[in-house]
């Protein structure tokens, strides 16, 4: 029934998830709120901050200056569970921070097309001594 | 067709979480590693680590001292969508920590009951100046 990675749907995620990362590195807000669910389960843990419902990621996204969002993903992994559940990981790294980001999703297949449900960004930090 | 939040489905997944929530502080990790789904994609982003496939995160489970794990949930939100599918996110806090702490699990009905197939665990970092 929820048959993993079935290439049709990969293919698909791969493409909405391409988008994505080319609408965050370019900071084109409309692409991204598109890309999420409009509804107020949708939520958002960023690295500084937690946003719960499609408005306040909206709201976020359009205060947040265009600049620095540039990054390069060093590890990519994209798994579809039947034909209308997704989840994408990846690390990234970015100029001038020593850490590695870590960007989580859960895409649902929708009447409009592939919808972020949940998101998780965050830097990995160093494992503490002994 | 993805229904949320249908009461039947939510209870469920409730009641996985509550179980997972429970086997993490008391370290069972028979328990937690009953909760993910035993499969190749499995992953795990925690707080210094990430983890591809459903071995590296038993792995680090068994290697992981059992104290320290101790934490209070301070916002919850657990979300269902059709009866297969569910998301679970939670802010928490741990003694000595000042920085709040996130978890998202990504759940899947199996015929084994419901499992976790994608994990991700960070500290909120402080909004930079400026």
């Amino acid at each position: 029934m929820n048959e993993v990675n079935q290439p049709h749907v990969l293919a698909e995620v791969n493409a909405v998830f391409d988008a994505y990362e080319v609408a965050l590195v370019t900071n084109d807000v409309a692409a991204l709120d598109a890309l999420f669910l409009d509804s107020p389960q949708t939520l958002r843990y960023g690295a500084t901050e937690n946003l719960y419902g499609y408005e306040a990621i909206r709201a976020f996204r359009a205060a947040r200056p265009g600049k620095g969002l540039a990054r390069t993903v060093t590890a990519r992994v994209v798994t579809t569970y039947g034909d209308a559940f997704a989840v994408t990981n990846i690390e990234f790294r970015r100029p001038g921070e020593a850490r590695i980001g870590r960007q989580s999703q859960t895409w649902m297949k929708t009447g409009d097309g592939w919808k972020v449900v949940c998101a998780h960004v965050s830097w990995m930090e160093p494992a503490r001594a002994g």
